[in-house]
């Protein structure tokens, strides 16, 4: 049906259908999961919840069985075993992702990965390291740090890596540094039928073929089981530079991020966070910045350049109203405030007793941030919601977190109707329905109208040739209508 | 059968077979296209020979027609015709790729992009441009050169920027500004059955759905063929620096190479000739530069920075062995270095009269670069063929230009088995058989190797799932055994 949609048909493809497994196929592979793996193995109701349970409020669908694999040779006997049942398979890495991505809603078995959690080599010549999917960013950056080297992705949570690979994390670097398929040099992956594929060698660059790691690279498991990855890796900046800019608006602090991006300083950071934001995070971390909007601001480099690149950055802030930028270079202070930043999400959920912040980020080409965020708030003034804004602005990337009161319908609602008009605005803006959290069961919706029904086709082709059973993370990005 | 063996049988999955037209389906396709497109169709034998004719050793293989599309439509049209008689289509930009990616074995018509060379959009605060794919990269850097902006790649070859992202290209900036992997932010392309894909919108990053951007980058145009691109662009730097810099040994420079990486300087260019290509260089440039292994350096940003850079390389440098490092910040002598390094391969053509380059290249780990280099050398003198190299060693690739006398059946040979076995080294230290250049025809036969049949199968199953008659550029990168 697939090849022959593409091949001229009318309408688009669509991605296998997902399985309904029966009881006894469930039975038939928690059995020989048991044999295989014995304690490892777990159908306890608390870890079948928790491994379903995220930030989001995208109802919770618990997988059957959770198995804790030790190594790729398990990852392997997982997949055929669930494939020899048409049972599905929803990998698992921190539960940090905010799209329903580790949720089962066909049932099946989740594939806890924290256990593969070796550093497998590190290149130090060559800045790569090798690590199973387990590994956190922040582990990963206690053992690289004897060496001088660092690994730049920074999205807040302590993601493990296999999970940010395959949701093409990005987070507070990336303006810098890039996301993770700028940083994926390689990967391992378990394919739907068990087999182990490479996607690349170690070479910094290659033309070898289609690009199977940047395939793989936000897939979400929808194809495969990432059981190892190749990343690139940076010195640790001689000096970093950072500090604090109030600007009197919104705009203001945009336009200056535009002109300084444009301008070529290599900014490392260059975060927004709105009035309202700045207020939830003085109270949180008891801070006392101005209570207008702000970026929050770091640099990279040797000394020397640090400073240049921060006095410029003053320079520009001030063209635009913005300042006084006040710079350090001393840990402590910068430790202070990126704590903070780090801590927005808690802040915001500081603000109203009660309610739980939705995370929801959307990304727009750079010249029209300014105009996507102040008609965002203008939006959730007249929705009566209390919503922060904070923003990863060097990239058109920026998140609401919107203080729910899950019990009140009649709110609920009104949330939901907000984020899909920002979704709306990012796209008639030609952005994107999410910058850096991922399509999972939350943006399928929005995902023809931002790119087409043949980019569908194309994605429910590639699913089908890949996972013809429709076993692998079914019900994510792509899925049978 | 491809989606089945993926679902569990035995070996590899593969691609769909091609096409192998009948001159009745060639003639019905002529006269479709023909009708619809009259004068813009040729089957003339000087164009279709240069339009399979390129500088490598592979046979050229002329297609049965040339047609040269004005827009979008008319690359829908084309295809439909082709696909409506199974007859093959093969894309064509500057013809400069190196790997036969131009070559028609199975007959078909090329379509020749030379018209779509509209710059449709520059977006100067997103430091984004939209192009169709015939604009070649040196008409889109006069384009934007009074906007103080530029587009970075940088592969020697004035090159059409279709076809440079078609073949993942990149060149002597990809050290710092990466490959077309990196720079591409979105493409259409028109799918093998006439549908027009939009891959991403305009926001900087995304993580909604798989990245068919990068899918179709490096493709080769046997997924589709690309119409347009959104590609990111830098501002020309404030100051640029740069200067040549020599080693006593290819090992030193590749050293001298590693450490300034690690350190994190971040170099625009860092471009190795060794002491063969120097002499070829001296004599075509009518320069004098010291005939030892050389490092042509540049750096982009601030008058400041460049200065500190370029002392600090020369530390570098200095503590290897190498040097003195002259460097300068003069457009004049700086163009003058940088187009001898631009002639690398015409002054190599001029080291043997009656031969012809033939230039082939690998990429492995930056660590392995010296002894890659240091061994290939070796080998290059024990098979009595003259063979200088140039290399992007600040990714560690590098480039043989083979001097071979192609009437000389016994020389052929011996060239044919020392590319085999540069390749077989590269793959020994973790690298990939093509850096750059793609696999087209000529590195088909590596690509198992390098990733192992599981990534082939993917990349055979993709292939049947987008291109199921088998019609687009067949007999590339993977083909039906």
């Amino acid at each position: 049906m697939t090849l022959s949609t593409l091949a001229g048909a009318a309408g688009p493809a669509v991605a296998p259908p997902p399985p309904r497994p029966d009881q006894a196929a469930v039975e038939a592979v928690l059995t020989a999961l048991r044999d295989t793996f014995g304690e490892l193995v777990t159908t306890a109701a608390a870890t079948r919840e928790q491994h379903a349970n995220s930030a989001s409020w995208i109802v919770a669908q618990p997988p059957d069985a959770v198995v804790f694999p030790q190594c790729t040779a398990d990852v392997q006997k997982i997949v055929r075993i669930c494939a020899a049942h048409r049972v599905p398979i929803v990998p698992f890495g921190t539960g940090t992702s905010l799209e329903g991505q580790i949720n089962a809603p066909f049932g099946g078995v989740s594939v806890d990965t924290r256990d593969m959690n070796r550093v497998l080599a590190v290149h130090a010549d060559d800045l790569d390291v090798v690590v199973e999917p387990g590994v956190t960013r922040k582990q990963l950056n206690e053992h690289l740090r004897d060496q001088g080297l660092f690994f730049p992705l920074d999205p807040g949570a302590d993601a493990a890596l296999g999970g940010m690979a395959a949701t093409r994390c990005s987070g507070t670097n990336a303006v810098r540094y890039g996301t993770m398929k700028d940083v994926t040099l390689a990967l391992k992956a378990v394919l739907a039928n068990g087999e182990l594929m490479t996607t690349a060698r170690r070479a910094k660059k290659s033309s070898a073929g289609y690009d199977l790691t940047r395939l793989f690279v936000g897939s979400e498991g929808t194809l495969g089981i990432i059981t190892e990855l190749t990343l690139k890796l940076h010195g640790i900046p001689e000096a970093i530079a950072g500090g604090v800019c109030p600007f009197p608006t919104v705009e203001a602090a945009c336009k200056a991020v535009i002109a300084t991006i444009q301008i070529g300083i290599p900014v490392a950071r260059i975060e927004l966070m709105d009035a309202l934001q700045v207020k939830a995070v003085n109270a949180y971390s008891r801070l006392s910045l101005p209570e207008t909007p702000v970026l929050f601001v770091e640099f990279h480099g040797s000394p020397a350049s640090v400073a240049e690149q921060s006095e410029h950055f003053g320079e520009i802030a001030a063209e635009h109203g913005g300042g006084p930028f006040d710079w350090a270079t001393l840990p402590e202070e910068r430790s202070r405030l990126w704590q903070a930043r780090h801590d927005a999400y808690w802040a915001a959920n500081a603000l109203r007793r009660g309610a739980k912040a939705i995370a929801s980020d959307v990304c727009v080409p750079i010249s029209r941030l300014a105009e996507c965020v102040t008609a965002t708030q203008a939006d959730i003034a007249a929705s009566g919601l209390v919503a922060p804004i904070v923003g990863h602005v060097g990239d058109g990337n920026f998140h609401l977190a919107l203080m729910v009161d899950t019990e009140d319908r009649d709110e609920v609602v009104r949330a939901e109707a907000l984020l899909e008009r920002m979704v709306e605005r990012a796209l008639a803006m030609d952005g994107t329905c999410t910058g850096e959290h991922g399509i999972g069961q939350g943006k399928m919706k929005y995902l023809k109208a931002e790119l087409g029904a043949p980019a569908l086709a194309v994605m429910a082709a590639v699913k089908a040739a890949l996972d013809p059973a429709g076993i692998m993370n079914p019900g994510k990005i792509v899925a049978a209508g």
